[in-house]
């Protein structure tokens, strides 16, 4: 490479670190916002955020980053992976561009103050005093997908879609997700009526906080979760937060009468956070050291929480672990009443307290408003009465309460929508990539029987996490598994979990 | 006004503001690394706060702040309070072009680093890990110090003591630390000579660090700081942070055998954290919502620390309370043995914990090293045998090892040069607030010894925390107690408290 070029790609570099820098300590803002702050310090710290918001997107728009860009796109000296870095960080900053100062200003901003609203009107189960932080918004994302723009032959939401999902779009999505709804429907059905049904109630005992959380200290670190790049808090709505691979940081929430929501929050967000721990740490800053998806990310946190912590060979490796720290709830509890119980398919209310089978319908709610808001079908006082149809229309069940039903989620009052969908594909992409997987290292059930689970933290490692965003997600998707996405996988996957443990077939 | 300066205030307001948030996000990051950052994070954590550093530096420097700071300096049409808003943003920003990007950077990022170190070296007493490290933020603060500049007649050294406390300079508080070292001096040694001696072995039994957090919740509370807009974690050296006067934050550190450190620390954090809790909130982000100087925050710290803290009458009100956490210690301790050895004087090595008439002669030590440091008399691999002897000198004590002499104090690493003075100045400044503030008010001890402290907080909200930076410290000084700082009431104060405890006169 000539000195020139190497030099231009050097100073490329520095300033898109730089700037990632503003995201992370942005970052490390909200983190503290949702496990530490106090009450009347939001205010304050929705503007410090707003203020980084807007730096970091200045940056980023600086006409001397675009001509960098420009010169060094597809630039012949330099290597497939530096290529890949200008592309990634090219298709960023051409989003950015598109959006004015003042919106992401005005949107940060919102967001900051329709978070801390939201929690009390969850709280208080009133939407109305939500709904117009909301309607403003959803009118601010509509203009930010106008201002991104879209694919000849797609619709706005498409443009907040490929925000989470690079390539993303309606169109690739549909045929996807009704193939997926079709098979939770009928598994949903059949399981419906099977006349097998777990001892849900031995989960429901007195589970003391403190012992809920010895077993997730010690099953994250089992998973080999670097305690020492990283710690667990308790926050609401659980969550992971990156601001460097040497520093990623998780939550849960410990609910006493209900031990899976700490047990399968933790091992979910380690799974996040094994993947932001693998990121390489030499490209830290730039799209080389940036997770690919919000699908991948979550294929990493379902692969995790799913395929191997609701396997009945983890639970053969921790479970007298389990049962020693519970020993009056669970001593006299056999594995397998544990192990269905943990799998227990019963549609109900809340996403995150659902089971696998369910789980896609409750994106696909949230996936069919969101195409509504956005293509301007219906508005935000709509919200209620139509959530509660669907979830009616898909699940059998209805909310008596927005807090059990529009209300339920962060994301909303946080701006993010477009998300949704990222869950949904990650159970896909996790059953997809445990078949891959297993073509290398045998039926994964012989190691996590005996808690060995280095082979596949290294193996995601090394098909996965240290690609960064090199390739494109259907690129990577073939590079693991030979294949574009493809949810028979997932559909393959729910029938050998659960046809056995119902006694049912569909 | 016109409305062309309205516009151009209004303009410099908002300018400085999105500065300040800047700091105060910066200011995050720096309390979470020392409260919550896993210890891998670290050298990121370097970097962004280094990134944002650089960033408030770059915008502060930005010639169109200095054009409009130029146009609205000592313009006719601004109000009083407005004025001193561009005096004070002009005199910050005067400091700051003066300094270059890459030394700002350099330093910031430097002292991340020494920070880390410094934990590990004073673990260890190892004294030249640090050294390197230490060396090079001498070297940087020499070249900040030249940038800077001072007046005629003074010295390199002035340049970084006018950062912490604005208008210092060695001529002037030459003799002021002179005379607080004679009365100091005179003190310790008529105190030396006393026969009586307190019961100091009733503050080293078994204090569990959940008691001790009760009493320091509960004392804390009393004062007024407001913990929906604040809180307490704990630090291995206790600091305040604000990011906002609504999101103020305290630490503390438990000592399990020795009661008085979280005590006290609590405390005096607590002393700094209603001064920033009492700034103008509508001033937030401009020199008006700031605190005046490092010498004003000491006062109020040491004014709750001590004149208060250490009074018989605010024992007589939380004695009973701190009995019945402890019964088993305290049970059958009389108020007045508690509350003597809570007052005990005994040279003793570290700075911190250090009892209210030898502690000048710590800060005098550090000052008198520095003041040689900057001069270019002495170099880093002088300081541990400097430090010990001049402990020998003026303390009559000599450390065994560095952690206990020149390693123990944070202050160094974290480039913060200049510093130390201030703690001198607060404590004078407590002694002469106190002295006008009872004029106001009268005896204040009668309102401790029933837990009033309302009027005493009201009192220091209206005469020094609501100003912010409108006045200098001199003037600030002659509108609350009608002089310049005057030791004279501190010399006064010690003799009033220690004499009758000890029984000698000086």
């Amino acid at each position: 490479m000539s000195d020139k070029t190497a030099e231009k790609y050097r100073k490329l570099v520095s300033t898109i670190r730089d700037i990632a820098d503003i995201h992370q300590a942005a970052g490390l803002l909200g983190w503290d916002q949702q496990t530490h702050m106090p009450p009347k310090g939001n205010d304050a710290r929705s503007r410090q955020m707003a203020v980084l918001a807007g730096l970091a997107h200045e940056k980023h728009c600086d006409p001397a980053l675009g001509e960098m860009l420009d010169e060094l796109y597809e630039h012949p000296e330099l290597t497939d992976e530096q290529r890949a870095l200008v592309r990634e960080t090219k298709r960023d900053r051409d989003r950015s561009v598109k959006l004015p100062l003042d919106l992401v200003k005005e949107l940060t901003e919102t967001a900051g103050r329709a978070h801390v609203v939201w929690v009390d009107s969850r709280k208080n189960d009133d939407f109305s005093a939500f709904a117009p932080l909301l309607g403003k918004l959803v009118d601010l994302k509509r203009q930010e997908a106008r201002a991104i723009g879209f694919e000849e032959g797609g619709v706005p939401y498409d443009a907040l879609l490929d925000t989470y999902e690079p390539g993303a779009t309606v169109q690739k999505l549909d045929p996807v997700i009704s193939y997926a709804r079709d098979q939770s429907v009928m598994a949903t059905q059949a399981i419906g009526g099977s006349s097998r049904r777990p001892k849900v109630e031995i989960l429901k005992k007195n589970y003391p906080a403190a012992q809920q959380e010895a077993i997730g200290y010690r099953i994250i670190k089992q998973m080999g979760y670097d305690l020492q790049a990283g710690r667990l808090d308790e926050a609401a709505h659980p969550f992971t937060s990156s601001f460097d691979p040497c520093d990623v940081r998780i939550t849960t929430r410990y609910s006493i009468n209900w031990l899976p929501s700490s047990l399968f929050g933790t091992i979910h967000e380690a799974g996040h956070a094994l993947y932001e721990q693998g990121l390489p740490v030499e490209h830290a800053g730039t799209p080389l050291g940036d997770s690919l998806s919000l699908g991948y990310h979550e294929s990493q946190s379902r692969f995790w929480e799913n395929q191997v912590g609701r396997s009945r060979a983890f639970w053969s490796y921790f479970y007298p672990e389990l049962q020693k720290l519970f020993p009056e709830n669970l001593g006299s509890v056999s594995l397998d009443d544990f192990h269905f119980a943990i799998n227990t398919v019963e549609p109900s209310l809340i996403r995150v307290e659902a089971d696998e089978v369910t789980y896609n319908l409750h994106v696909v709610v949230r996936y069919e408003i969101e195409k509504a808001l956005f293509a301007g079908d219906v508005e935000v006082e709509d919200l209620p009465a139509l959530w509660n149809q669907k979830m009616k229309d898909y699940l059998g069940v209805e909310p008596q309460c927005n807090a059990d039903g529009v209300l339920q989620d962060i994301h909303w009052s946080l701006g993010s929508f477009g998300y949704f969908p990222t869950y949904l594909l990650g159970n896909l992409y996790a059953a997809q990539w445990t078949h891959a997987m297993q073509k290398e290292l045998g039926d994964i059930k012989n190691l996590i029987e005996n808690g060995e689970f280095a082979p596949i933290k290294k193996w995601l490692n090394e098909n996965i996490h240290r690609h960064g965003r090199r390739y494109t997600t259907d690129e990577l998707a073939v590079r693991v598994s030979g294949e574009t996405l493809n949810p028979v996988y997932f559909a393959d996957y729910l029938k050998e979990r659960f046809q056995e443990l119902y006694d049912v077939t569909w």
